[in-house]
């Protein structure tokens, strides 16, 4: 028998966005240098960290000079001390978690694509448009993929089929990238419900949850029935600027069960296989970033994100456009009414200005358009201001 | 259609070595209080780490306070920095390896295990006695394992089977966990000859390549014809004390392929989809363990284990063991002419050493006994005084 490598790479398709996105950028600064190019276009983060973080890290760095408080291989769960401060942090919404059940990566993504090795192949249900981790990572699986429809007419946010009794690993991203829609808890109640009846899987993304400002649940540990039927992945990218830092983690309820197999644990056995933790350094800034100052200095930095979000969504619907999210996330989805790779040039060329084109999130993504308020507030300002000059 | 957990994760046999030995450990502590055990069980460095690395990290980390000077998502193949480094420290060895063929990841371990992603199931070749991740992460993946045998008659360094057409990942690690056995030129060249013949991979970890003093390679790709059939997985983990740091790469030759495809380019779309990179701050660590004076702080300390392993070699070999492994490697691989675990509780009774059962590592490691010189010399030196004093 020869060597064959893995068929269901042939099923990704090369999405080509974000290279598309910066060699067009590249070519139109090459052509006229002097030109200042505003970049809406990302979904990471500008600094700098909060203080306390920095000086958690700093001090956890000159612990690894002396023997006596040095650090060898993390605990594959992740330390207790952060895994304290995580279920803490959780207690504000009313969510009693164990520290048993949550689990610290090197972020969101890894665990994204990791959770899939604890099923067998299945099927899953994907919201079009989405984050394109999802669908990647379930083709490399081998899993199928049933898309959810996300329109104008259910604000993007797709509802349970009842009428369908398969059992799907469902993907939930609230608030959602790219459309920034966010679910409220009875939309959640009955997501939840669905995946009770049907024996399926929530994978919760609940990355964008401190952008929540409005009353929306947070977790979908909120929502009664969940510790069934639920996986919640996390992140400090974007509540604590984390994304160079890489810090993540999933919970994973006691009671969740597959076939009467504890999810839980077969994670945990996953995670002490194929990985080994985290990083003292990063997980001693994680939990200065969820003490009482650092909270205080992080929730500031979503605030300026947030004041951006909102300029750019009161401009965009001045200049007639309709706009989802920007309230409660840090994405903007603007119906842009023509295809979005004309959108993206037109804006780059009139007023040099980069967004992302809504296709690259899937179909239903063509006439959108993808705005990030990850940037530097002089930038968005000047934004508004050519875009108000110069009309659209 | 139900869910259905991962099947594979029945064929785990639950490994309670260290778990065991922790356990039998904190027995023996709280019966005899006052006692102080020595703990050469194992396979974590002792600090501190090179003060070159640790500066090179405050200042990673204090970038991490301005806009300016922040730094988001990390390249996921990791920064051009490291990977510059790190072909450098390989030229030292003869071997040219393009940036391009260095990938970045959070460790060893991870990439021992996501390797197999890229790959139809398959059978794998397996060394027995070996590192437990090997056998694991092949089982979870739903391949079969082939053992080969590890015996003092072939020094625990097992050669092709040239009569065997079949196609395999084969797993190499010189020198070796847990043995210390180490492969010379010549061996090696057989299995690079092997892999090629049959179209299988070669799976080189190479994680304790810096205790290698004598003429033995110190990567798979110091052997003419491996760039058609090798992966070297690596990490800083050993070399520059960075376990609870979590830093390590994989290097995948730009030739290797399998039915056509680029391996090299089938790792970075799974590192692209499953993975976001290693942290800014301690990539900033890797270069500078890998800068002049960071090798010579690092080389040092390696030294120091080294001279650990001697004093303990020359210790068994006194009282009338035969040792393999303890020059050129971090372990000793003890005939303890009994069972492992009988000897495991003996040296915990009567000397207060704890080591390893080599039961842990396989069925051939039984009547063996692993111990490792990462420890503080004070440590070893007690073990050495009770050992020779209170006989055998």
């Amino acid at each position: 028998m020869k060597m064959k490598y893995n068929k269901n790479f042939d099923n990704l398709v090369d999405n080509y966005l974000f290279s598309t996105i910066r060699a067009k950028k590249r070519a139109y600064e090459e052509a006229h240098p002097k030109t200042k190019i505003v970049n809406l276009g990302v979904g990471d983060v500008v600094g700098g960290l909060s203080q306390t973080v920095v000086e958690a890290m700093q001090k956890a760095v000159g612990d690894y000079l002396s023997p006596a408080t040095f650090k060898g291989y993390p605990p594959e769960q992740g330390y207790e001390f952060l895994r304290e401060s995580i279920a803490r942090y959780y207690s504000r919404l009313g969510v009693n978690l164990s520290t048993s059940e949550i689990y610290i990566s090197d972020g969101a993504k890894s665990d994204i694509g990791n959770v899939l090795d604890l099923f067998e192949k299945t099927t899953s249900l994907i919201p079009n448009p989405v984050y394109p981790a999802y669908v990647d990572t379930n083709l490399i699986r081998g899993n199928k993929i049933k898309f959810m429809e996300g329109r104008k007419e259910n604000n993007f946010l797709p509802l349970p089929d009842f009428s369908d009794k398969n059992s799907y690993l469902i993907y939930l991203c609230s608030p959602n990238n790219p459309t920034g829609a966010v679910y409220d808890k009875k939309q959640l109640s009955l997501w939840v419900d669905y995946a009770n009846q049907n024996h399926s899987i929530i994978i919760f993304d609940s990355a964008y949850e401190s952008f929540i400002r409005g009353d929306y649940p947070r977790s979908i540990f909120e929502i009664e029935g969940s510790r069934t039927c639920a996986i919640e992945i996390s992140s400090f990218s974007k509540r604590a600027g984390f994304t160079g830092l890489r810090l993540g983690f999933s919970i994973i309820p006691n009671e969740l069960e597959v076939q009467k197999k504890k999810i839980g644990k077969l994670w945990l056995r996953r995670q002490s296989t194929r990985f080994n933790g985290v990083s003292f350094v990063i997980q001693k800034g994680g939990e200065a970033s969820l003490s009482e100052k650092g909270s205080r200095e992080c929730t500031r930095q979503v605030d300026y994100y947030l004041e951006n979000a909102k300029i750019l969504k009161d401009l965009f619907t001045n200049l007639g456009y309709d706009v989802v999210g920007g309230v409660n996330a840090p994405y903007l989805w603007i119906d842009c009414k023509k295809d979005s790779w004309e959108f993206f040039d037109y804006l780059l060329e009139k007023h040099q200005i980069v967004g992302t084109a809504g296709a690259g999130f899937g179909s239903l993504g063509k006439n959108f358009f993808r705005l990030s308020a990850f940037a530097l507030r002089e930038d968005v300002e000047i934004a508004k201001e050519r875009l108000t000059k110069g009309g659209i």
